[in-house]
């Protein structure tokens, strides 16, 4: 037959090379190619469908809890991007500047966005005048550049494709629960959809968003037992709304500054998924983001009947919601079987002249390879696939909490510390909170702290793995993305 | 009651200043505003709601047709660029390029796309090596940016939203076919979804795209009589596949150049939907992608039931697929009448202590204001809103299509074409096809040439209305923006 391939060897050993393995997943499902200029990326068209199937869903949970899509420009004048302190700092080394047009020079410098705080700062001094006018909850869906030096698709690009909610409100407490809010709904989201157990808190101040009071984060932990960042929730208090005067006329009929938050999750949620689920065959998608959930191929597909049997199911699935595909190129059902399971589609079912004279059809999960015959009208006519996929979903769920677990880390001295990220932990360890520590800590481990988790016991008393004074916080460590 | 405000005086007169009256109704609606970089728009909720609707709906129409979304990236190496040489000449002077990062400066200048043909072509000369491989049929939506010296928003502004389709085929002749249907695509949707009966036909060597072989397109005719370019087509042919050396092994075992096509809409559209239906009043929004199809305006909305019956009819109305809300501000009937008039909500449904006692609704189309009395039953249970709404497209797009039937003026002379574009018509006009009388005309009129309608009656000799040649072809010419 021809273009057949041996599927297993093209993808690198996981346990010995989770670096190329990682990029041959990305390469070879044609999720994603390198752009032509150095540090970009091309999303191909069955890491785009994942993408889709990822804004849809987040797309309506911000629109259920309020939020409304806009469209802010690409381009910010560099003064706006000054005007923050902290947020320039942060982000000046990695700003792409547009400093002509054609041969004519700008008389200002453009930045091309590395994220939108101040031009919606700058909108929203303009539209916020009063009460009334609050809360304002936008969000936009958007490209955004930051130069990076080392690149790796989904994971770190110069461009990548994301969301970003800014939002004003009257006090700082409607602005904290909308920090918290969100955050909760990115939690959610990976745990409901993309089958991925996050770790949930707050940022270090080293580690927190340029210009931010407070950020938070969820954290995913890949196989190799680094840490991925996978969104984050900024509590930005008033420094936004003062480098841009964003003031109201309150119910007191005083003016006040508003209190802003922002929060963003990207493409590089792709890359979690991969680097979570994916096994020495190749990806697996989780099936309701999954870009094909099942995939139909047909045994003996020249034989009279099986290609109509194929589609009949197809468009049977197809009714019931469920995004299905029949394979019917010209390659072996072996070759078939590899292509499907190297893209990671969780359901596959085989139809072959021998299964329609039983009016059964063979199903494999991609999860456990568990293979079973199933009457077909139960396949056509109940839920079974959806709830196939939920029991997938589950199952892989179940799998990434259990490795979570077995790679969480209780340490009480540096040496601990480092011996656990070294042999693929996170480190839960306590930590004084200073970021003298912190760096001490990155300096002798390489790991950097990740999050503190939310709503800790603090009935006991710690010392600071770095220099033991009292403390009764606990801070995760690990590589990191 | 705050905040009251006489709409009717907000708008300027449409029949004495159509371009005030055009920003008047983009600022006020709220559909955008002004960025703070000359020649940028922010697309505000009302205006992006509009665009998601228009977005869901092509989306589903491209997909239909078997293309794929993918994504690729924003920055492109002038090189590329130049390799095209009409393409460059025609884009050089609007490209905004990125010079450094942060301070250092790029070894090579980067362009913001301007479209995408160059770098889709440096892929498709990686992915695409055998007649397997054809047709590749991608979309992309994206931001674009082309530097304009006057912008206005939605119509020309540095950066604007679209969506550029680029696919690669075998022969000339599916290429032909695929650069056909998507014209046919856009003239579809404009007519079934905006109410918008568009010019079809092919665009002029002059006027084509900066690199094609055919370039067609959709034109629509705006109040003032004005022709506003909303959609095109090309036929590529080998152009950008020799610059770029997309070849595929074709089945003859011949290694052979691809031929491509190129298509596009944008945000554009939004103000072709302004200047076609908007009146004095302010919008009118095309019912299948109003952002909102439906305002309920409760009135004695302090009563009790009715701001309950109000949400409760929403709801039905929101089961049957229909965008409903219901305004609740503490604003008079009157006022919320004016907003939504201006806002172009197609139907208001008014509900007051009367109406619960007698069951009933009173409604009212913004396309002919009339007002009629409905069992409340009919409108929650049947499809009764529905079929509104497609009267209200019905007769929009009628009122279109006689608006345009009566300003396009057949014409054999230069003077009369001028009198007909100086008087807000279209003028049809016999020509013989060549740039240097297309130039004159221009000249002389301020007309440009828009479409050379399709499969056109050739029984006929005319003679160019410039040169006096013969010719059996009209042309289509009109101010344009």
């Amino acid at each position: 037959m021809e273009n057949q391939k041996e599927f297993t060897k093209e993808i690198a050993d996981m346990k010995t090379d989770f670096a190329q393995w990682y990029t041959d997943i990305v390469l070879k499902t044609e999720m994603a190619d390198y752009g032509p200029v150095k540090g970009t990326m091309v999303i191909r068209p069955y890491g785009y469908a994942l993408w889709e199937n990822i804004q849809k869903v987040l797309d309506n949970m911000f629109k259920q809890t309020g939020h409304k899509n806009a469209y802010f420009p690409l381009f910010i004048p560099y003064s706006f991007i000054a005007k923050e302190s902290e947020h320039v700092e942060g982000f000046a080394p990695e700003l792409a500047m547009v400093t002509c047009v054609g041969d004519e020079p700008l008389a200002e410098k453009l930045v091309v966005r590395p994220t939108s705080e101040t031009i919606f700062g700058s909108m929203y001094s303009k539209w916020i005048q009063s009460w009334r006018d609050l809360p304002l909850l936008l969000n936009q869906w958007a490209n955004v550049v930051r130069w990076e030096k080392t690149t790796r698709p989904f994971l770190r690009t110069s461009e990548f494709l994301w969301q970003e909610g800014h939002t004003a409100h009257a006090t700082q407490e409607e602005a904290e629960e909308e920090t918290m809010r969100m955050l909760d709904i990115y939690d959610k989201f990976a745990r409901d959809y993309l089958a991925i157990p996050m770790f949930v808190g707050r940022k270090s101040e080293k580690e927190k968003f340029a210009g931010a009071e407070k950020t938070f984060g969820i954290e995913a932990m890949m196989q190799d037992g680094k840490s991925l960042q996978s969104g984050t929730s900024h509590y930005l208090g008033q420094n936004f709304s003062k480098a841009f005067d964003i003031k109201f006329l309150d119910k007191d009929g005083a003016h006040k500054y508003v209190y802003t938050s922002s929060w963003g999750t990207s493409t590089r949620l792709i890359g979690a998924v991969i680097m979570v689920h994916g096994d020495q065959r190749g990806m697996r998608m989780p099936p309701f983001v999954a870009p094909i959930q099942t995939i139909i191929v047909p045994i003996f597909q020249n034989k009279e009947g099986v290609l109509e049997k194929a589609f009949e199911l197809k468009s049977f699935l197809e009714k019931m919601g469920i995004r299905a595909k029949v394979d019917d190129t010209n390659q072996t059902p072996g070759w078939k079987f590899n292509e499907w399971e190297m893209k990671g589609v969780p359901v596959r079912v085989e139809i072959g002249p021998k299964d329609i004279e039983k009016n059964v059809v063979q199903i494999v999960r991609r999860d456990t390879f568990e293979k079973i015959e199933v009457n077909a009208d139960e396949v056509k006519e109940t839920n079974f696939i959806q709830n196939l996929l939920q029991q997938i979903h589950n199952n892989m769920l179940e799998q990434a909490e259990k490795f979570k677990q077995e790679h969480i880390k209780d340490v009480n001295t540096i040496e601990e510390l480092k011996n656990a990220v070294d042999t693929g932990n996170f480190a839960k360890a306590p930590w004084c909170g200073s970021i003298e520590c912190e760096e001490k800590i990155k300096e002798e481990t390489t790991a950097s702290s990740r999050v503190m988790p939310l709503n800790q016991d603090e009935t006991n008393e710690y010392k600071c793995v770095c220099c033991g004074k009292k403390t009764k916080k606990k801070m995760l460590f690990a590589k990191a993305y």
